[in-house]
């Protein structure tokens, strides 16, 4: 496996940061060939940014400002310098809490990757956990997919499913969730790696 | 399992009927203490209406007019007037291919049960199979649900997933997920006719 330079990849994240903790523990057990670049976060006292430093990863706070719910204009082009000056091939969002405007979703077209706790399409959007949930879905899971302009909308890499119980909570059945993604984001970020997904319009195609 | 009376079914469909097929299967290997009252269809030559018979079931041709695709008015009063005669506890949708009115929602409430061949709330209305495909979806399934008003919206029951695999044509994966509607839908009318779903809202409540 670490045969092939490894893929660098700079994640963006506005808290805590768990979904980074699997893949530094990938990379860790070796089932990841992946070199953290940086990470970078909008909350300057996130766990996320902590996490790097112990890890011995370049770790910035960037100001997204001027806007609250979306990373464009100064804030974009701040991000933009980091990630250019850090070297980066693809750009993993782990609970970064902005949507990507224009700028960066052109200079990384087909290489921003994002994961949703929901079987998209269904239940975009925040707290999808309580949306299925609310639905009375028997069925859940998460996704990973490449980051389009729209809202949960990209084309899919993989996902993984979870049953929902009679006695689920919104925590529970969030904190199964979450075990699913900590698998999910470093098998999908190893198949990248790999070289296996390729791109077709809104579909990707792994190779086995 | 056959201490209880068993629950007597009425299935309407318009198509092969395999759906029906797998209910009968599992009535006769034990597994589904259901009664089929009758098969209706709005298919004079529909191929469910032969299997009904060679069963042994009331088979019967119900004209649907005066409308195409729904089943209102005059058609719906005939329908009406057959599962009264035939002794319904539970109207099973197995390939009805018409959207059902206010006059059977009314009567049958929280007793018409469908299948659909997705993972709701995603892909309802028509071949989820293909929709899921063209989206780019990794996982689907079947959903087994109460019917409302809505199209593919009632209260679930229970779900099962189908992955999507590289290989698949439309039809390949049709034919996955069917086998596991197959699966589904005398599953969850044994757990109706043991008692054990109970309608809270748009959530069904599953006793274990």
């Amino acid at each position: 496996m670490k045969t092939t330079p490894p893929l660098s990849i700079a994640v963006l994240g506005s808290g805590k940061g768990s979904n980074f903790q699997a893949i530094l523990d990938a990379i860790r057990a070796g089932r990841l060939n992946v070199r953290v670049a940086c990470v970078l976060s909008d909350v300057s006292d996130a766990l996320i940014l902590e996490r790097a430093r112990q890890a011995g990863s370049p770790a910035e706070f960037v100001d997204a400002s001027p806007f609250k719910t979306k990373l464009d204009g100064a804030g974009e082009q701040r991000v933009l310098d980091r990630l250019r000056r850090h070297g980066t091939d693809v750009v993993v969002l782990a609970g970064f809490m902005r949507m990507l405007k224009q700028g960066l979703l052109t200079t990384f077209a087909g290489r921003i990757v994002n994961i949703h706790p929901s079987l998209l399409p269904a239940f975009p959007g925040m707290e999808s956990w309580k949306q299925a949930l609310d639905y009375g879905a028997k069925v859940t899971g998460c996704t990973v997919h490449f980051v389009d302009a729209g809202m949960d909308t990209g084309p899919i890499i993989l996902q993984k499913t979870v049953p929902i119980l009679e006695s689920d909570t919104p925590e529970s059945l969030h904190h199964r969730i979450q075990e699913q993604e900590h698998l999910a984001f470093p098998e999908a970020l190893q198949l990248i790696a790999e070289g296996r997904v390729r791109l077709e319009g809104r579909h990707t195609r792994i190779r086995p």
